[in-house]
């Protein structure tokens, strides 16, 4: 809920923007323009060191927002930078002016933009970022629009004029100790941290629950393996469960290893990562206020050239992501192939139904839920070679690619979060054991016979599986016939409940 | 421009649509609830085989699409079907609907989906579309979402009642002869057609003609070659961007080649490729019809079977993207560093100056286009390694990552053509050639010893160049300090205009 | 057959040769050293530009191959430049001394290196090769080896004396109006595409023929088809396999598409691009005399510069074969989980029996053939991540990730084609539809009401199927029962035999 | 050195075993043989559950292996189970037959398995392990392969007769309480581990050591730092490399991070994970037993279900390995970029010179160390596609790309730490810093403007720079003419070595 709401509001509030500056470049009042609106009209004019453009009055981003969306006309809305990465920057922002204020900048000043950072955590400024992600490299235009709305909006809490920079100055009091280079890496890690706590861990532990609750329910429940996709000795259902528990479990351990680097803030590096422009101790204390902002256990770089040259902690992290989809890939295949049938499928799992199935075929029903969760999984190991690739093409001081590498990992830590939880809902919590089907499959399967092997060895138990298996028989009547046992010793040696541990 | 309206436009629109149904199935009247709305509160009661759902009134959608979003929270509104994915069903619904009429359906009835349907097409019901990509694999809650919406607005344009099903069915005549299962990959080529055909391969040919400019610009600039990154024998400039010119020429090329299996349309086959409950001939009227519809050079697939089961077409059409991708990582990444500088990178190019470099240093340009450039081609990269997986997971009848694979595809697409055209208008076209520094370079270069190989052989060539290297001298002093040859030989033999060829 | 053997023959004789270079560079005779042997106790001293070296008697390599065994010492044997690249470069450096000879080279000399070369093409002078993909990532090293056999051959052939570049030298005779640049990938190009040509097609020619015979033979076996992995509405055994056919025709031409560029060759570009050091018409000649060497219609490239920065044409391919490995999944897994069982599972096909499946399972056979080719599948989507990463990260006039480029494109070719054999003949042949179990479950199926649907609407259709289901009846029973139709009726519309087509 | 020693002996000795098995299934004694030997006329025969088949004398393997030599024609010797899965189950297989011993089995048998199990181990039996990756998904027939060696060497050590599986059986004995399904992923983790520790680990940290050597060796030289390839502010080349030195250090504690869930083993899970035919307490014993051969810190699994169906722990370490190549690809090339030159290049780094760079142009000595690691790294990303494409296709109770999974770790942890070694040795261990060149470079910056802001603003910084650079003239003649500072002022305020950190 909390994301689709974030999501909401940013959309809606924020069209009217990127209308107004869609607008400025190319739109004039004619018939054909359903986009004109009266905001379009009102302009004020900013200027940055290439000249002068056309800012909506009703904005608080400045000229180089307004450039950077005249220049980078590539993939419209739904590619604009995660709004994750714009809240991120709210608690740097403020973080930074806190400590600055600690260094001398005006208290008056450090407040107002203490207060427009908030705002801009809080999602009440959502429509003042336009930029895409396919940007520079470095996020610089999006950090210099978080930079100019803050700005603005102080200055406007402080009684201003807007544009005018006076008495808030984006370069000067908002970026103060601050580049490009460090503010957009500790965003990133922000907002990556921050989606891995509020969207993926729940999400993960919500299935890690209702796997835990199905394995407890189907413990009793014996059922035929199948290895290489074919009938293999029995297992219960609960075990069956138990190793997708097993594997969400250490999903969730796998993400919370990668953490600890991602916990690292490039705050403090500055534009190279020598901290040049900076203060002794401003990395700390920016550290320390985003980790009391945000209650999760950031420190600063350990090696700040590092934190800016290359993205190593996010590869990581978007690396751990890769092995949760790996784990689910498994999971919701297995699930929708023991739920396949009615009638012509595995069919020991009943899933629940969630909507029509076919506009064709009435009453079927579809795994829709491990469509889904497959989808994503898929997804995710696309965006980990994104990641990849972005990750090893830094070059100097600084890897280029940052926009590029957060969206891919924002959008997989979330998809996997969502899907989690949509696929625990809406078909974990509801499946239920074809008990009748289960007892049916294993009582027919020739694999019990392995239970012979200790008491008549494998050669001669192997002709009783092959026999019947040629014959259609059952494993009994075969190995009665065969002469190899009496009924009472196969009643007594193959016992499925027997075979599910060692002795 | 196209593009970015016709998203504007849509999530302009759509915005409400989703609150209603967001508000419907999670928020209530409270004060924690910012996103009630006047439209949330007003209801139709639809029904599916499921049971009965409250729509919002203004919304064409039904029963299906509102469990849709109830049964699938994946993700948020940047997570929607692609537009272009409902645009080119508008133009799949109103061909079937005009084949169908020939097949007997009601000319009024198939009028009004006609009409529905162009609407569909035009952008005119973009806020009616509010389904993710996450949802079940094949696409059925989506083209029962454009299903409903065109049943309702045509049910409107003849006077009836939405939600009445009545006169104008989803199922039976909207979706008269079809199936998801062979209108969703239907509508996934014709989306990807128009895709490559409107914006990708427009955007190449731009960039295709601007090198051209380019290389025959610098036809007769002379220049140090560059081998395993060091210097090596000369080349014109012209020449170095002809092997540009040449990637680009070859890239729309390898695009077009994977077109004719993207021209194959799945319609027809109905649930599993057998075209049970179609009219023979339905086929292949209806891709005569997309055909004349979109100017594009549709035909029936040759084997339905294949063509809903498998998506090997855009797994190939997306490799095309791949190479594409490949292509521009290549050439963004040498016009970065061959503009490197201003003083101590290679600066032999000298790149448009488009925005303020940095926050922190003053005066810094960056080839800020080349590295969006070069985060779409690791975009791309990963995209592709998704629309691999999902690919290759398909069972049986059915593939069902669909909505997964046309979503990267269209992504890769429009990305490329997008970043094309920005990468050409605003870097690409201002390219000028910093010929002092070319000519320096390249007169001080130790390769220009190649020439003298056929002179006075190989060893005592390499001997002058290694001796120059280690004094620091000219390879003309060193020659002549050798004893190797004269002044007057070495003007002669060494003369870069000479070796830009054989002989 | 021929595969192996000509890896055999590497292999076999090519170990004394690496045990003797490895002795010389890092073993001395100590009792640590297990390696030492007759032959590398006897060397001769040969030079390059870095000095001495000391090269085994018995070889015909020089001392610049002997310097790259002692600089890279990466992975071991099994990571040597594949064969292919060897016996490719054995038929460029003949073209090119034919060429060569015509522009005025000694005859005599010409003679023995095409003697030479011919020799290394055959497969004579396999354990001259020594050198790992992971070396210069031009090729240079493997360039001047091939240089040093085919000179210290030719000069033994004509009577001089190992290691004294007399008569013919390495540079240049051997290597006359040729760079590493350029051959390097003209090698590249000429065993991507004889590869193809003859284990790739052959191999996906085999597995195509196979398919349409069981297309043929199963044509009229009707069973219940699966969409979502679930009961679907019926098509044929053959029509399904129909749909396996298809995805290996198209396998053929997109790999088939694919070549044009493939078959342009580098040759002639030498070092930059340029052709420098070369003559008017050489490139055009040796591409020439490589087509008749080869019977494969290679051409001289259209740009060289785009041939030695770029190898997009083999990312192209690579991407041909990712497509190909994505059928392959799909074609590979459908038949293991038809064929699951034997009891149960799907079991509409009988696999053939192949080996003894598990060690501890008596009686059981795995599809085994299926796990080899889905495992090829899996790694040609992992080496065209390889591929797409080289090919992207070329710098200026070069790309320096040739070998590895090549080693995967070799491998992914190879595995298909080998694969494709293997999978043909160890299983597809012999594939038998299990008619019994098929027919059980196609007249148990629900989804047969489908049939319904024109004759009772799809509610009154969808009810029956429901209840049929909800109660483990047969549909016939149920409809009757639910009184939507009569007994004559239902045998009469429901037909599967009249459902495998549009009507 | 150990590597390509045990690499070498295990090829050198395994042809002749190749030759043979492949001369008894395809080669006459005709002419055109070249392999036929000695050993090929000389057979016993053996017999699996399929039927009797010829062996060679001279080879411990048996019927299961002979028959996978015939099913598995899939890409030659290069492609064979890598020997380190050979070894670490000679390990498995000792440490089973220890601890079966104290459950009862003979000792004497028990003896003679240990002792053959040694000789694999140590590499003794490499040329009696034939089998390629591309067999059974299990890996069972590589297991057959092992109990069938260590079987007929036991035999042999107790005075039977090869092939009589009497008085040591392969399944009864040496697989006892075994089955392919346990001990294969306990091989692939015991190899995977003993890789690492032996390999990988130790080759980063010799990188990592020489990096912290130049680190410290280049604390003092000042330089200029760049951003988006751009010249940006200065730091020390020092605190460069102590970047790279960062990446490497995480790169040891990524891998280790990885390696607490491999060093679970599988073993005791049997064929589905239950433990079926199993003892209590046999798992542990055996994780014991392996854990003190190997001297690291293996426990038995957790969940045996999970440690059979997925192979999410080799997923994980791949990523690790990922990480590592993606810190690697940026190292690599930024030294590539830093040395390049001689003399229009960056020119800041001077690499060794290790061998002669170019066939055509003399004198070039070309970055081969960069260009073998970043061709690492591309095939590492590469593997690691295949493995989590493998990865997240196991289905219900077995994973069947393990071959092919284990291949790729080995593959990547393998050429990550040869190539550590190798680049370290022939490269980082001889870099040394061009100062003259790096100096002139840094006073030349007009990014030292930057020092300025906090005296004279950003703006007034700014227009220095811009003037400077139009002008082509210093910072300090610019800054003085356009009478913003004294040159006391410039040469007080833009001092370098004070730009290096915070103040």
């Amino acid at each position: 809920m909390y994301r689709t709401v974030r999501n909401l509001q940013r959309f809606n509030s924020s069209l009217s923007a990127l209308q107004c500056c869609t607008a400025i470049r190319t739109l004039g009042p004619t018939p054909h323009t359903p986009l004109r609106m009266a905001s379009s009209e009102s302009y004020r004019i900013e200027r940055d060191t290439f000249g002068e453009l056309k800012v909506p009055s009703d904005k608080y981003y400045g000229a180089q927002t307004v450039r950077s969306t005249m220049n980078f006309k590539i993939g419209g809305v739904t590619e604009r930078m995660p709004i994750q990465v714009i809240r991120a920057f709210g608690i740097l922002k403020r973080a930074a002016a806190e400590v600055n204020k600690d260094y001398g900048l005006d208290p008056k000043i450090a407040g107002a933009i203490v207060q427009a950072a908030e705002e801009v955590t809080a999602g009440k400024l959502d429509d003042h970022f336009p930029l895409v992600v396919w940007q520079t490299g470095s996020g610089t235009q999006t950090n210099m629009n978080v930079n100019e709305v803050i700005s603005n909006r102080a200055i406007e809490i402080l009684g201003g004029k807007l544009g005018s920079k006076d008495p808030v100055h984006p370069n000067d009091h908002v970026n103060k100790s601050q580049s490009s280079n460090d503010t957009f890496p500790t965003a990133m890690h922000i907002a990556a941290a921050k989606e891995v706590h509020e969207v993926l861990l729940p999400g993960l532990q919500e299935l890690h629950d209702a796997l835990a609750a199905k394995a407890e329910q189907f413990k009793d429940i014996i059922k035929i393996g199948r290895t290489h996709t074919q009938d293999a000795v029995p297992l219960s259902l609960g075990q069956e469960f138990g190793g997708y528990l097993q594997q969400v479990k250490y999903s969730i351990e796998r993400v919370k290893a990668a953490m600890p680097r991602v916990y690292e803030l490039a705050a403090g590096g500055t534009a190279v990562g020598t901290g040049l422009n900076t203060r002794i101790g401003f990395a700390e204390k920016v550290a320390d206020r985003v980790s009391a902002l945000t209650g999760l256990p950031f420190v600063t770089a350990v090696n700040k050239f590092e934190a800016l040259a290359a993205h190593d902690a996010l590869v990581e992290l978007s690396g751990a992501l890769n092995t949760v989809a790996v784990s689910m890939m498994k999971i919701a295949n297995d699930i929708r192939f023991l739920g396949s049938g009615p009638r012509s499928g595995l069919g020991e799992l009943i899933l629940p139904e969630n909507e029509p199935g076919s506009s064709i075929m009435p009453g079927k029903v579809n795994p829709t839920q491990c469509e889904a969760m497959t989808m994503v999984a898929a997804q995710v190991m696309g965006n980990h070679v994104a990641v990849t690739v972005g990750g090893s093409n830094g070059h100097f001081e600084l890897n280029v690619f940052k926009p590029m590498i957060i969206k891919n990992v924002l959008n997989s830590a979330q998809l996997l979060g969502d899907a989690s939880v949509s696929f625990t809902k809406n078909c974990v919590v509801g499946i239920e054991a074809n008990t009748e089907r289960i007892n049916k499959l294993m009582n027919e399967s020739l694999m019990l016979v392995t239970a012979l092997n200790p008491h008549i060895g494998y050669d001669k138990a192997a002709s009783i599986a092959k026999t019947a298996h040629k014959e259609g028989s059952t494993l009994k009547a075969t190995a009665i016939k065969l002469g190899y046992l009496t009924e009472e010793q196969f009643d007594q040696w193959v016992r499925p409940q027997d075979m599910l541990g060692p002795k």
